[in-house]
């Protein structure tokens, strides 16, 4: 992995976009993926995420009972195996085996990072309130990795069912706004 | 305005890829318009949104008091007008005049919508429970507009720091994903 530390002041940078992300979990040592698009910044730093997760996916046991997971931003070249993994469940399939994406041990949390993605957040469970609500959690990054190779790495952004808008140029304005 | 009413159904399709908003409010009949990006679903039907307001910004009293807003959706042909909006404050701007935006009266809110954006959703404030820890108001999309020559209309996604990725082409891959 070439990936290298991200300061936290520079996350809400990936997410804001509004990509959708990868989230990795784990339990008794067992990782699972799921594919997400709900999810918004909260703060700036240290960086506050709020992301739904439905208490439908496998997913969501795994977070709540362990609070912690990694947010990994795929790039388009990953498109495929993005849907792969939310077509089918974690209660059935060991989705990182099924799809060839490489579990790598994170620093902070016990799930892993995966290694394809251009960008990975190691987060905590931080809030809990609206879980019952919303299914809404909030997440605390405590370390972000990001490959300096790819930190213009092509997002893919859910419209919904089957059609995803590919991130196009940047362009540059005079804004004020961080 | 050659707008047509969309299915609330529909709404999610427009706001999950994660584009910049120009949000509406008014208090006394005197509307206001802040620039905004972090912003999630949290449910299908009736859509629920999740958005963050700073109290820093003026729009943030405008909204706890009034309890309605429009989310406007520009293209990036008013990327500088975007811009310009969150570069300056209501407390000193009459931004619909300054900017060249005009305000249409809204079906369900006393909010205007702005004509120039190709979506408009009227929303209200259904929990504030969130606010004093994050300023994250929960809205209920009550009625939404589109302008059916401009559904699939290139958006702008923040970065920071003046840095807009412009939504690029559209892929379609086989999700069973709504």
């Amino acid at each position: 992995m070439a990936k290298k530390s991200l300061a936290l002041s520079k996350v809400y940078g990936l997410l804001e976009p509004g990509p959708v992300v990868l989230l990795s979990t784990a339990r008794k040592g067992k990782p699972n993926i799921m594919t997400m698009s709900w999810h918004t910044m909260l703060e700036f730093e240290p960086p506050l995420i709020g992301c739904v997760v439905s208490n439908r996916n496998y997913s969501f046991s795994l977070l709540k009972a362990s609070k912690e997971c990694v947010i990994n931003i795929p790039s388009v070249e990953l498109a495929k195996k993005v849907v792969k993994v939310g077509n089918c469940s974690g209660r059935e399939v060991d989705k990182f085996a099924a799809f060839g994406l490489t579990p790598v041990a994170a620093s902070q949390v016990q799930p892993p990072l995966i290694d394809e993605c251009f960008a990975n957040l190691e987060c905590r469970v931080v809030d809990t309130r609206m879980v019952n609500a919303y299914n809404f959690f909030v997440l605390e990054v405590v370390k972000a990795w990001i490959d300096p190779a790819r930190k213009d790495a092509r997002t893919i952004h859910h419209r919904g069912w089957g059609a995803f808008m590919v991130a196009g140029e940047t362009i540059m304005l005079p804004s004020r706004m961080r």
